[in-house]
């Protein structure tokens, strides 16, 4: 059982599509992804902002109690910081679980618990 | 909007990281990976038999359906035919939606469609 985490300046690279963890029966990654518009307005991207070491903290202890929670094998956590230009990845999680269910569940609770508990803001740009 | 359907023969390559498609807000990829066990018994792989223009069929009507009732932007889906070692995929999904919501839970709902639905049957090695 891993969880591994990681801030990264600008968007994110394409998903080096690791091996899948021992014993998973489902991986399931999630990219979130800029979108050319914010409240109605157009923008050319999205610029995050952390409180860098809390933040990498959160993100451990909600993906410890996820993974233990759940019963998952394995979370990998990626949040860009910088600016994030229109139509690239700025988070993306990968999950590995046994079943699709847990991993599901997993994913959804993450991202809730990452826009209330993680000191990462977004300003349009 | 576009549904894609490929039916594979052996395991599934990696995921080629296809451009996200336009207004994507969220991209989700499942992959369903053969676990070394099956009902408690060690084995090789599973071996998937298809009825194939009526699982094409199938799979084309779930995913359009999905992809009307969820609001979706795009789904590709392909799954294997033939014999897929263990630790290998053997089924990807990969959705792209405005928003997360609508797209996992239209994940979800495709799994179960394809298991009740889609005449495609698997076999221990």
């Amino acid at each position: 059982m891993s969880v591994q985490i990681r801030l990264t300046q600008g968007p994110l690279a394409t998903w080096p599509d690791t091996p899948y963890a021992q014993g998973s029966g489902a991986r399931i990654v999630f990219d979130g992804v800029v979108r050319p518009t914010e409240d109605g307005e157009k923008i050319q991207g999205l610029h995050y902002e952390a409180y860098r070491p809390m933040a990498e903290q959160q993100l451990e202890i909600i993906g410890q109690e996820l993974l233990e929670t759940h019963g998952l094998i394995a979370m990998d956590i990626e949040h860009s910081i910088g600016l994030v230009p229109n139509y690239k990845c700025s988070f993306r999680l990968v999950i590995d679980s046994k079943h699709r269910k847990e991993g599901l569940a997993a994913m959804d609770e993450f991202i809730n618990r990452l826009k209330q508990d993680v000191p990462i803001w977004k300003s349009a740009k």
